[in-house]
């Protein structure tokens, strides 16, 4: 059995030509860096706008980064879908090509689903990749899925799939709940990773196995030195800062946000682009966004360097 | 240019085999069925569990459908979908096919987006499928979808694609949000229809275009009639008899609901099978519904005799 991805991982935002399709060459840029800086991709997250995308441009995403080289062991992909069967498409892809952690999200379309429902879905995602080296983290985002993975849910899942079930990025926004997560299951070895570094260093202090963050594809450097010094007596301090960068961005819609600073920070305009729904930052935004970040003295790297 | 669709239209539920594909005999069966009960057919909608299907398996379905030899003049496929690129993919596949009328979700995983996204969105889809006989109809549904499609996008986007935008289902169960609708849009053309048959007269006798409804998949003759009829004096009885059967429906979990019912009146228990996220009725749901069925004397006639 392979070791258990621990630590920071980014869910990779998704850069687009003008014709809104991916990107490659600045993805891969920019995935190289990431995994440069040391912290792993969560590609096809909230913050990959991956729900706009198709699954056959994951799949060929996925194939470009890794035979490009970058590491499978490295990667938790996003395969969550509303459909069962893109679900398991993607799974089955993703596992085929060496990467054998995926975040899943419940599917989240019909709302005020049954626990038994949510329950077959995963099961049936499971049965039908049947791999003994699957490692499912169940995607809990209520905020945004409006579909929460409860812990009934979890036990239930925990109990008839002990080998698959591996553990959880917690998007609640709430530290009770993730608390509660890191008491109940983290003992059991299932993997609580916050779904932010706001609470990281708490994350860590109750046992748990790092966060999966938005933030993490323009500050990851920081956010990792976190991670492996939880337990230095400057840990809260190094909370703190983190807490500060993360505010700059948390005054704007999130994903446009990162674009625009990494735009802005290796002066390629249109790193900024998104796909619709979403909506770029107004010139104003950028501009502020790009004040408060400079009087901070952040800094980005050039992303070449890695690549 | 065609004739616009007015009329019921049915929301298509989707059967399914052991295996949980789409059943496809069982699925013309009930297409050339309801074609005979003279409703159209809004394959893959919310009660079609389209968003659980891939965008493979509802183009292989409507060319099923299309091969043999159901009328594209009277279909209505969704098409919506959080991805821009599937979006695209299905609206073209209909057009190609000869369905010019679509029925399109808002993307639906984020929440809170800018009219401007969505503006974006549909303007994408419009013109990357660049037809001038598409027939967009919108497809408001915020209690599921929970991304409304507000007056002002309507206007945005008519006044930028008068001959494509073509219409609303209004889905959200609020007579007024209709009325509205009806007062501010239809007579420039817009069509709405109720997204239940519970306001349909009140929709007709406000100029409306009919109505796409779940049980339409059920009961469609009476509520032709009650389309066909709603000047006649003994109209609002004949509403109050819809009203009654769907009341019956709507104790439980629409789709599961609609599908034991089928399930028990064509004799066919593999009717009842849903995809997860959704569960089936229980045993004892089953039967309380189709005692109350019975003693309303519903009834639904055999699927074989229209195939």
């Amino acid at each position: 059995m392979t070791q258990k991805i621990r630590g920071v991982l980014s869910p990779v935002i998704t850069p687009f030509t003008e014709d809104l399709r991916p990107h490659r060459v600045r993805y891969l840029r920019h995935c190289r860096w990431l995994i440069a800086q040391g912290v792993g991709l969560a590609v096809f997250g909230t913050n990959s706008e991956a729900n706009s995308l198709a699954v056959s441009e994951k799949r060929e995403l996925l194939d470009f980064l890794l035979d490009a080289g970058l590491p499978a062991s490295r990667m938790m992909p996003g395969t969550g879908s509303c459909s069962l069967t893109d679900a398991v498409e993607l799974t089955r892809h993703a596992l085929a090509r060496g990467c054998e952690s995926v975040l899943m999200l419940p599917p989240f379309y019909y709302k005020g689903v049954a626990d038994d429902g949510l329950f077959a879905y995963f099961s049936e995602v499971i049965q039908q990749v049947a791999s003994p080296t699957l490692k499912i983290y169940l995607y809990h985002i209520p905020p945004v899925s409006q579909v929460p993975i409860n812990h009934r849910l979890i036990e239930r899942l925990l109990k008839a799939y002990p080998g698959n079930i591996a553990g959880v990025k917690d998007s609640s926004g709430d530290w009770n709940h993730t608390r509660a997560l890191l008491k109940d299951f983290q003992p059991h070895g299932f993997d609580v990773f916050a779904g932010s570094e706001t609470f990281l260093l708490q994350t860590m202090q109750h046992g748990g196995a790092g966060c999966i963050s938005a933030t993490a594809n323009v500050n990851p450097a920081a956010i990792l030195d976190l991670f492996l010094n939880w337990e230095a007596p400057d840990a809260g301090a190094r909370q703190a800062e983190l807490d500060q960068v993360r505010a700059e961005f948390s005054k704007f819609s999130m994903i446009p946000a990162l674009k625009s600073a990494i735009a802005v920070f290796q002066k390629e305009p249109a790193w900024a682009r998104v796909r619709p729904p979403l909506v770029p930052l107004s010139g104003d935004q950028a501009r502020t966004l790009e004040g408060a970040l400079r009087r901070m003295h952040f800094e980005l790297g050039a992303f070449e360097e890695a690549a």
